[in-house]
């Protein structure tokens, strides 16, 4: 795959990670009874925040700095949100199902972008992971919400099943397209399971007498 | 306005912003019973918080490592606060008034030095509001403290005006030292009547049936 | 002392420094009885987090986007604390110690970086101690337990102590590994104290009638 081409598949996942984060953003700014430019600014907050994060520690360009267009669609799903956010019957379930889809796309586009900057397929997980997991933080700290990441089904485990997917499908040689797609999918499916069947890891359980919280 | 006067006056509103936020910062220490080196961390890390993140994302060096000056204002400041702040009836409204002096600061240097490096109107709006509400989101984190951003009174809605105003003006071929202050003017003078009056925009409301914990 | 060898020095303490975060990250998630990918992500960031801010902050490469050794420091200290936390009577004690570990850690390294790279003290004890504070921050915020900085025992100011101890002492041309061993100690001696001992500095007091909380 050449290089341009590359860059616009890239672009592309930064958009549309950008639309589903703002959405969800949006919608938490709704739980939170904001106004509409609260809904603005949660959701640009959210929809940029885990791409601006790999491109610091990757230091290349922020890439809304460039570019204006992922703030524009920001705003635009802001605002769609706030418009219509009333007609869905459970908002929070609607954050899930976005907040699944952007974990998905950022955690293969970080992976990937760390992959091209450092050649290292350990550092391009772990930038999958951190910069994949960063919108829902951002998200859940700013709007004072429960952590998604703290929740018991499978979520960070979603994200690292599809960073070595990507990680490994580049490596048999498989086009970047193609093992995007892939590992969107796998993300998407693992957490998708999680959300509705509750699919979980076994946690770790402290044992009878020491108690969690036994300082 | 040539580039030697500009620059001194971007740094003049890194000095100012950095005062009225670690004053801020400190106050909430004060609120938390920290210690003197307490009242010092939480000041200086809120004194230039914002125009760190600004910094960061516009890819240029962070203002306080080229030069200490403003570290030494925020020391000062915070020491200033650890002293005096048992004077001041309500600590907590004079948090909410220096809150708003450093958003109003920080809007407008964020506005302009994103304008000068992106030339982007919108980028500029963005990085004025992100790195205004910087300030605020830092001392309320760290000091878990009740967000001052989740307050029903009008609040980004005042930075937002703040960027825009500041970009408009310039647009118009305003000096920047002018567009500046007036921008600075018109978020403090909204925030204030936020402050005072409780002015707000119309907030989201969940329907009838529809509860915002609805999950 | 040569650049090499200070390079391997700097290089040894971001890796300790990774290592007692990384189980401590961990001890917090099997406090909030994580699965083992949760320690992982947790150990991850609390390991490298302060450093990461630190190279972000001087505008370095990321330590662990260079290198993947730090890494695999963290995955490997990860997997350690999962397998064996329950051996430990109370996990929350071990993570104060392992905190304070690193804090003395990234204390020392970020005021050494700063200092190489900046040349002014002010500017190095500050860069020492936002560094050295972060990791704690990161795994709280993340973990969403109560802050360790806002404990009433001595936090913040072990590592001022050692910062300016650090700043001093290679200011007397004592050679950088002898005043990082002891710049080391005494952060570590003080908060030690402040653990077992409760040593405190006097904590802002409210004046009577002038309520913390009052609004």
């Amino acid at each position: 795959m050449d290089t341009g081409s590359l860059t616009q598949f890239l672009t592309f996942l930064d958009l549309a990670a950008a639309a589903v984060f703002a959405i969800s953003g949006a919608l938490v700014a709704s739980r939170k009874e904001m106004d509409i430019v609260g809904f603005l600014w949660l959701g640009v907050i959210t929809g940029v925040g885990g791409g601006t994060v790999r491109d610091v520690l990757l230091d290349v360009p922020v890439f809304w700095i460039k570019d204006e267009a992922p703030l524009l669609i920001c705003i635009a799903c802001a605002v769609l949100a706030y418009f219509t956010a009333h007609k869905f019957q459970s908002r929070y379930r609607l954050v899930l199902w976005l907040d699944a889809a952007g974990l998905a796309i950022v955690t293969v586009a970080g992976a990937s972008k760390g992959l091209d900057i450092t050649g290292s397929p350990v550092i391009a997980v772990v930038t999958g992971i951190l910069t994949g997991t960063m919108g829902g933080i951002i998200r859940d700290t700013l709007g004072q919400e429960p952590s998604v990441i703290l929740r018991r089904e499978i979520y960070v485990t979603a994200s690292l099943a599809g960073a070595i997917c990507y990680v490994v499908l580049t490596g048999l040689e498989l086009d970047q397209v193609s093992a995007s797609v892939i590992s969107f999918g796998l993300v998407f499916v693992v957490r998708g399971l999680a959300i509705t069947k509750g699919l979980a890891l076994p946690v770790y359980k402290s044992r009878p007498g020491r108690d969690v919280d036994q300082g």
